[in-house]
């Protein structure tokens, strides 16, 4: 069995990870942290986990130091990671780091963004752990710095038209809606059940730190310098972004013709699912599984393109894909332990 | 007191008119309509109103022609207005038509989107409720098609930039989430509370019916035709609707430049509240009330407007903008019986 | 105008004494405290009251030394009041306390509950501020404890058929369940949107604070020492109570007999409205309005009572029935302000 | 591989069986009816299925006619089943039904809650399938009857105190609160989202038809007639059932004593989990998983026993328990396929 530490296991990807990991065929998670139950019995704290990691207790990050271990998943708050990584790296394990630490290649644009970067190096050994586009060196990683949930639903929506070259970079528009679980396992009054039930609301206008992450791909895949629009929005809802993007069209093509260039595209992608032409997909069909479903449509008279991506962002947006990762870089069946079927209901 | 009729009162529009003029100092319901509660008292059928509305029984449509009343309210199903309208006209009646029967001006444009209208004439007497633009002519109409509750909150994000001519009218996005009550009191599977619940999804992307009504007022606002992309989608709320406008600016202004044109736009409207530079509105601190908040961006990089706005589909995008328009038609003061705060919580 | 002051005015019935005092037409909010929010202008806080308070800003607790009204609410967390209320009385001050500070009338009981009580003589002074079963001492009172939100449903519940002898005072289970915003406007992590959401739970099982004051006025309206069984549940919902209450009768009725019963008991209450035989009432039917309703049922086989009654907790059980109280105290018409309709959907 | 067929495959049980069925090891689901999708693919119908049933076709009921299988469930509508299982058995099928049409063991009780019964016969030969007290009858059974949502929370709750003789039979109330999808995937307005949402109601109350199954079985295990008090209530949430049971103790014991019971009865049972003491389960705890939770407590004062259980309306209580029954039946491990754990948020 392959042993796999989660550092930050408390937290709403943290606990996704132990979610997904318990039936997970070659995988043993033998450490978890979390300050905050440090040597409280995993059940204990979720009694949902009840029977399933019964000798498992957290442990103080502290410990981690005397474990070894196969495969390391970072859970923590960006910037946490930072000093984490590098000594892991010695070691041989293959950090999956969930954080926004190591997404940015740039560390000046990190450092607009986020502030100071304490191990600015290892940005060049991080690969961007987006299988769809970066499987191959996913393969070989020591370092996967795995995508955030808004930047996933985005890139998978525009890649196959940005790198086909029927759309217009600077055109581009992403207006997202996410569900709460994505602010993270908070104490913040914002986020209690009486402000944010019945509400939505547009957030961080302008200034979302995912952006960055959106452009530096969208550049690479249009091979030129690319700025976007992003507009976060915040659901009432637990799980799931949905994206609507929009972009101009270089070219005419018709719904039935852009659907058929996406189909190709992830023609053999396990988790990404193109619908029928006039289809477009709900949060729900996706929800607590890694896939990405997307829709397409022309508005042939304004010579735009729609695209509606959704993913759940536990899941795509993070633990999943995480997991996903793993699979590749320890060369188990990409699918492996992440089949279970959508919750729709 | 002003003798008032609700036809088709038992739906979501009509029960909110009961609602809201229960107050009303200068108003009196005396004939509400119902085909499937007719003989049933309302306070019965809805025991929230017990004690409000004790005298008033639901009665069969039929039984209207008997009445005498100064103000009718249509809040029957599209094409359901065409041929009540009319006659009611004749008996000197102010009606206030909450379908999409009277909106568009062009009858072949109103053909392509919901078939033949059987009282075409009827569309050049009707005067499109929305006061912020049309209040001199609302003054004097008799017939008052209140608007549809996306083109109110599109309209109101954009109108002050268009008519100012900083943006081009080519360039208009409108991506708008709104919460199921909009789709009436429907017996639909599809807005069953579990299919809907923690779910979220566009539809009828690129052919909404309120698409020609928002191009409708663009094109009279920009004085040229214009095309829009507009994307609802469905929210899992009961009430609001939030618009996430977009549009290309045509001159280089800044953030607070447009808050400044935006609150000089409104400075005089008692219903729109332009907020801070910096701040965006929710759903939430606009309903059950007659408000549309609205908050401004500029994105300087793109050369590009964000404008989010926020409504109660069901009071500002319907019935308390009905009210509002019987106001301002009757001679009152035009905030009367509508000045209930907003439930935040 | 009536000068009030709302000490503790940000919290969730602070809030909720602001949205029902703006439109009542003898009072004035002249004094509105936050400790969190001290200095910032009211409108600015909560952009949901925008237009309504631009004048008010919240101030320091200390500065209501300094200021004079007629009326104080105090919505302050338990114990906060001990030392507040004494000083207020001797000024002629109508004072009416939301908390749970002077409901109980024994120092024993609320010491063993909540702890050492800094005022306990003013325990004596105290009116419980239930109008229904308390309106003339109401009428007079200078310190009004208003009635916590449980024990508001289960008294109003059972007070008929305790007071009528119907029912065996020893066998009354209170089942009760209650939305989110009973728990205050919280930070903590256990009432944050994705941990409550489509959950359910009951909580202090055995050992709720409001049991001492339901049996105090279960005692009281049985003439002898009466324990309950009370257990709360919270409901993924932001506003609402309701309570299904058992009891083992007495004498042998039948469910009409009880509804008469009830309806009698009840017939000059403005705001409890008991149901048609056969009817139960739904938390939405009273959302936001200050009314108690309530369905009766006999199982006969079993010989017991079930009674089901509803409120909105913030209003019927806090805000409204402050107000209600205060209009008591100052001789005005008991339900000025206090007729808005319910919000059903 | 065991061939299985879902007679009503398109209603919540029946999704969520296709659900739970394809990642079972041992079976392969050959055959879906379904009146309203016929001759549909149900990943189409059901894009959430996409990648998972892409041979399987929605049939018409007639086609089943045609069928060979092993196993058959049946998950239509109550009264639907009489005359399709009857054929079924003599075939060799293990037939598992989860409507109530073969829960009660008295024909005449059935006719008096559901009108006539058209294969009374059949009653005698069903097992009630609830293996935590009838497994060696399941393993022996070919028609099952899969038992309700509300008598699964319900006879859990309660079995082992009143095996063990410590409650009164006639002291028993059941007040259980349920998430939507217990109506089935209903078209009724009462279901839609903006009623049931922010609401909360009883309904039924003293007339539900799971009363007779859950005395019943209250009956069997007491050794002697029981008639019970039922008051069900609708939760706005998609999953779950919570029953808070209460019940007059025969001798005094404390909760320790009463959470020992508890334990040691469920020792061995791989889907009942009893809670620490001073514990109450949350309806999230087992969210999607075949888990029942449960938390006792004495109210000494009142000499009375409460108890907390939880299920998933969906899983446990009807499509995972049918499940199980069919592994029992099979002679498989029981727990296959049923381990996945639950979505706690």
């Amino acid at each position: 069995m392959i042993k796999v530490a989660i550092l930050g296991a408390s937290g709403y990807t943290g606990i996704e990870l132990l979610r997904l990991l318990a039936p997970h065929p070659s995988v043993k998670v033998g450490f978890a942290s979390s300050r905050q139950y440090a040597q409280r019995p995993v059940s204990e704290v979720f009694p949902a986990f009840s029977g399933f990691y019964d000798g498992l207790v957290f442990r103080d990050p502290e410990e981690f130091k005397r474990i070894k271990v196969d495969v390391a998943f970072c859970a923590l708050p960006h910037g946490a990671s930072h000093e984490v990584v590098g000594p892991l790296l010695t070691t041989g394990v293959i950090a999956i780091d969930l954080s926004a630490d190591f997404r940015l290649k740039d560390e000046k644009v990190y450092k607009r963004w986020y502030g100071d970067h304490k191990a600015g190096d290892l940005l060049r050994k991080a690969v961007y752990g987006l299988p769809e586009l970066y499987r191959d060196q996913i393969r070989k990683a020591r370092l996967i710095a795995n995508p955030g949930c808004y930047p996933t639903s985005a890139i998978l929506a525009l890649a196959p038209a940005l790198k086909r070259g029927i759309i217009d970079p600077g055109s581009i528009i992403v207006d997202s809606k996410s569900g709460v679980s994505g602010a993270g396992r908070s104490s913040s009054p914002d986020f209690s059940f009486a402000e944010v039930n019945q509400g939505f609301k547009a957030y961080k206008v302008g200034c979302h730190r995912h952006t960055p992450e959106i452009e530096q791909e969208m550049s690479a895949i249009a091979g030129k310098k690319t700025t976007i629009t992003f507009t976060p929005h915040l659901l009432p809802v637990s799980r799931g972004i949905l994206t609507t993007a929009y972009a101009g069209l270089k070219k005419a093509v018709t719904t039935d013709d852009l659907r058929a260039l996406y189909a190709a595209f992830y023609e053999k992608e396990p988790f990404v699912r193109v619908l029928p032409t006039g289809a477009f997909p709900d949060i729900s069909q996706v929800r607590c599984a890694n896939f990405c479903d997307i829709g397409v449509h022309v508005d042939e008279a304004a010579k735009r393109l729609i695209v509606v991506s959704v993913i759940d962002n536990l899941v795509k947006g993070a633990s999943g894909q995480a997991i996903q990762n793993m699979n590749i870089a320890l060369g188990l069946e990409e699918t492996t332990g992440l089949m279970a079927l959508p919750i729709q209901v």
